[in-house]
């Protein structure tokens, strides 16, 4: 199948959700609804939107279905780099080639942006979806973000991140980060996908599971493209290329035998899985 | 009625869920377990939680009812008190008499606590709840804290603080100020425990009325109580202190009519109202 012809389709349709729930900027307080549009526009890949509308698909439902959970897990994405380029968490003034939300807007307002990103992702599930559903997808997300997840494994990697060698994190250590602050998400924007679709609990773990498996491999991709970064919770230095290499693709193979028999309609699905982790940037 | 007896019999039912839902601080990373448990334990008033409890009798309902939606307003509530304490917003070092989160577990930590416990609200309330009611009542939630609620609230509060007098506030945006930052979050308090106390959506938009017009008189007593704090955002000194206590009556009386008809059920609803009125600490 034609990955790009499939994402130029439904690309727009996450754009056009996220332009109509972010607040307009010449709206008060413009400084913080400039700074909650600088994060998302112009955006990143797109990723997880793009595997939520793919995992609705994978279960027979319209990828609009997803939009609700698609545009939360972007949002919640949004945050939680806003909130990880902060001086007192990795001091990046620069994201993507432009400057920081905390370099343009202040620290103040790159912190309450990000808090606002959080509440508008639950607003927009909670909103546009489904009640019931909504509050399934709803809660898994909120427990994938939270302590146990995404919010955990950033406090791991920091205390990683100033670590010095002779303490650096092992193996399992490094795996946990990556389960936490990189899988747990992915693997909600998947299930989620799944759920609005009208998909069963069965389904929906499976789906999760998928979602964790390239959630981890999309993560050691990212240190193998970006060696330099991270080195505290990257198994790059830790195992060699080449082994972290094989690790991921071990991963996705699992993957994409996980999904294996939904058949042509999850093509989209296990495209993405194998572009996100074998993509050279 | 002997509100403190209701208040002892309610009190322990959130404090005893806030205890079971907050990770504890034996579990990894315990930085950050600590850091969301010391803004709660020992907590303020409860005031929020007590609201919603006190709501969800007035239509008939047990107080538990009202808890997952109780306990996501306090753990909200506490976000919003980390967050706001950072070196980069208000800068305080002490709350309550003790040491700030910033203060006792660092910049990073701080934030991050303050992420986790607003994922930590919506996680509550979507899994303990009935999930339709929890939907809506998570809605509500959501966007009475962001861009257009607390947060956009506290960002021209900020500003307020730092304009000159010849540029500080005027009455409409000092009411936008209180409407926004401390009474949204008490009037979803008010309307979601309602809510899940299975009241429909006239009475639902009722007790919001109710709680925006308690949470508006909340913040002119707080702002009485504690003149030299907040000036930029205050009404103290633009209208001066009678006038004011007279405007913090006049719109508790307005919202104590607006629940009249609830009858001997809502006098903890009332009660509670004047308290938090017009205490003096």
């Amino acid at each position: 199948m034609d990955l790009q012809a499939w994402l130029a389709d439904r690309t727009p349709m996450i754009e056009a959700v996220l332009d109509r729930v972010l607040p307009p900027i010449d709206r008060a307080p413009s400084s913080l609804h400039g700074a909650m549009r600088h994060i998302l526009f112009p955006g990143g890949k797109r990723l997880r939107p793009a595997l939520a509308m793919a995992a609705a698909e994978a279960v027979g439902a319209p990828a609009q279905t997803a939009l609700p959970i698609a545009a939360a897990v972007e949002l919640v994405h949004a945050y939680s780099l806003v909130h990880d380029d902060l001086p007192c968490m990795d001091d990046d003034d620069l994201r993507r080639g432009r400057p920081t939300v905390h370099v343009v807007y202040g620290e103040a307002t790159a912190v309450l942006a990000g808090d606002a990103l959080q509440s508008l992702a639950f607003a927009v599930l909670l909103s546009e979806a489904d009640a019931a559903l909504a509050a399934r997808a709803g809660a898994d997300l909120a427990k994938a973000i939270g302590a146990a997840g995404l919010v955990g494994g950033q406090v791991d990697d920091l205390a990683a991140g100033t670590a010095d060698a002779s303490n650096s994190a092992d193996l399992d250590a490094i795996l946990s980060i990556h389960e936490r602050k990189t899988a747990a998400l992915i693997s909600v924007s998947v299930a989620g996908g799944a759920r609005l679709g009208g998909a069963g609990a069965a389904v929906v773990d499976q789906m999760a599971q998928f979602g964790r498996e390239i959630g981890v491999a999309f993560q050691i991709a990212d240190d193998l493209l970006d060696a330099d970064e991270h080195e505290g919770s990257s198994l790059v230095p830790l195992l060699g290329a080449e082994a972290c290499r094989f690790r991921a693709e071990t991963l996705l193979a699992t993957a994409l035998a996980r999904v294996e028999r939904f058949g042509d309609r999850a093509e989209p699905l296990r495209e993405l899985a194998r572009f996100a982790v074998r993509r050279s940037g």
